[in-house]
């Protein structure tokens, strides 16, 4: 298989299975009649940190991007490399974005049919939204947007980072951090931290036939793609000074 | 000890000690009077996932299948091997099968034993088999298959693609894994996503003397043992074609 | 220094470092006025887990048993050393007991300063009392023998197994063991599952002079310590059977 | 660039990284409209100790001190060094003091920047400055000072007694450490265990235009400087003893 195919291959598969674990702590945390119903917050940050755990290791042999923000970082960072021989073209870096967005897409429609009769018995329309994409506790949005720059930045700044430490822990790392992030700065937004992550589900939440869904929120919808891209950029641009 | 043996001995142990700390959890949970009870999601999450990291180290000589659907799901993949030095024949496999079995109707036993008083004073029949058997959170046996496959073809894919991967984690791996499926795509049906995790429990509680017992419920039976086997399968075929 | 001063001083320290982390957040729990007040049982279990994680760093040179059980579990086992360089003979092996004790009592009166303002908050006697031993949620001696049989069964056997098992883990193992033993055996008893944890602060608290203290509950303080040795004979047995 | 500067750079970005996530979580937990509102004791300590491992990521070159109760630490058990190629000396001292001083004022203005909304919604002053800085359940400044210095002596030296251990856990062991004193010790003052994490945060409170933010309690200010300060000394010098 050439690169291109490579990327496509590995990226949705691993962005597929993030979203599959990291949509569904959050419908089994909101939805009615689930074993997981009102777990809490912390359930949630360890549902989303362990879903990148297990993307990483499924997309592992094209660095696990997962994420449009961490694609953005690393080209900001000046890195020749988005991981072992895959060089940093216009091809490479568009084939990244497009696989991480099907592969959101297609990990919140798996979720949708494993929570399927759980949509069905929750009547609200905002809770179902809310299983597929974030929405802000108080709605500004140049705040909002603050927020997700700087948790984005924390994320790609200290995963850039990874790579210059010897730690042995491999993506338990990048797991750990994003349990971090949600405990610590997912409080306003809840994290997208994530172009991918949040527009993926939210397409899907537009397409699928869920029972009363109610507005998939467009008007919020550039906020979780812009700062995270903002705060990508940053931090690729910061790491450059900093080592 | 000849390979036949060596399963038998590993996998009984493993297996045991899995579902003795698993189904431990639930009925800390759930039965009454104990220090546990009420402790929430996130507490049964993590004590499943590592009753699993305590299995594994127990049946590490004989790759520490602990389920039939990874049995499967390394047969469909066309692995040569199940563990350094134990060949896939029909013969290991029924033995892989067996000795799953026995260890989990033991760990069941085990657990009872543990809890026994406990067992005394919870009245409620659905609780108490609730701690050695998955129940769905709404009878629907199709989405509530649908739903076991998902899971189980996240962890079965998942821990092949482990393998093939450098972490060093070792068993620790496996058990975050687990608590990332529990918290994510347990919600609609327990996340058996192990036939002999159910089976062996409801086994036991079916023979064991339980006071007020109440239904072993199986009419839901086949629905963790036949959903965990296609999703095994799946995942198996999934990687020949993914790697 | 010689042997036996090693093993004193090691012991001793890591022991103490295990009861002051462990008997700590059974205090941050249950006492009147802390931050922890309420935080669940998960938090005690994670509490006890990281408490054995620092305690085996701090006696890293001695094997860092900590723990009764484990010695004699590793006496049971046929074991030559109880740490490189430690053989295993009449007068280490009571060095360790002892070591053991002292520490235990040392950290309970280490946590007694550091909570000293909320025991005197605390009205409750057996809520007092239960910061420093363990209790049964069903008074019944036979039963609450057997579980502590069990659980410290599992402590030992899994520990002895580590030993057999590339992990790369080191203390996280072990830390790890004792969140799901917590977890998942936890609920009848407290899971002493250590005879030095539950008696040393028990003598801590009978000599103490806190505020309204109540009784130390002598006519259970046998089954703590009973059970574990029992345990942790039976897992060195079992141990030399097993491999 | 000079030593110096490297330590100005490394410590003050890993102890912003430190405040940012850590302050963060108590953000997150305690002002209003948040998603982690009331997540429980458990969520802050986790928070916590995975913003320590995400700060000594950051602070790799230097060491990761990101807290002068580490520095003296280090100094008073008579290291040569405070990383690999920083001697010891007067001048590397301050300058870890000065960055760790520096990076945590700036780690609280950026998490009031993340939070903003919310600070302007959330109308009781003392849980907004609560989010900045430690505060007593119970006020008695001996005592919470007595606390203080066990929590921080627990820190320090189990920090030094891992240079003394293989782990290969590297990061992760200061994180699990942070959040088992955090669970066991940090009920009666909040565990500052770290000068600069409680006055760092309390001048930004004290500088930042936050609505009616009340006092910034400087009667108790010298508790969590002097006591983590004595705390670490007192480490250093018993780890000189213990070696």
């Amino acid at each position: 298989m050439g690169t291109i195919g490579t990327i496509l291959l590995s990226e949705i598969a691993g962005t597929a299975m993030l979203i599959v674990l990291g949509v569904g702590v959050v419908a089994n945390h909101a939805l009615n009649k689930t074993g997981g119903h009102g777990g809490g917050p912390l359930m949630i940050h360890w549902g989303w940190g362990l879903a990148v755990f297990a993307g990483v290791f499924v997309a592992y042999k094209t660095g696990a991007h997962l994420n449009p923000a961490v694609t953005v970082g690393l080209l900001a960072s000046g890195a020749a490399e988005y991981a072992p021989g895959i060089p940093v073209t216009f091809g490479t870096t568009i084939t990244y974005f497009a696989a991480e967005m099907i592969g959101a897409i297609l990990g919140a429609v798996i979720v949708y049919l494993a929570y399927k009769k759980h949509y069905d018995e929750t009547p609200d329309g905002p809770t179902k939204l809310g299983t597929f994409s974030t929405a802000p506790g108080i709605r500004a949005y140049g705040w909002n947007l603050v927020t997700e720059i700087i948790a984005t930045f924390v994320l790609v700044f200290v995963i850039i980072q990874f790579g210059n430490t010897p730690s042995g822990l491999g993506p338990l790392a990048v797991a750990l951090l994003v349990v971090a992030i949600g405990a610590s700065l997912g409080g306003p937004t809840g994290y997208a931290i994530n172009p991918a992550r949040d527009l993926g589900p939210r397409i899907a939440h537009a397409l699928l036939p869920i029972k009363d869904k109610g507005s998939s929120d467009w008007g919020y919808a550039w906020v979780p793609v812009v700062g995270p891209v903002i705060g990508g950029i940053l931090a690729g641009v910061a790491s450059l000074v900093f080592f």
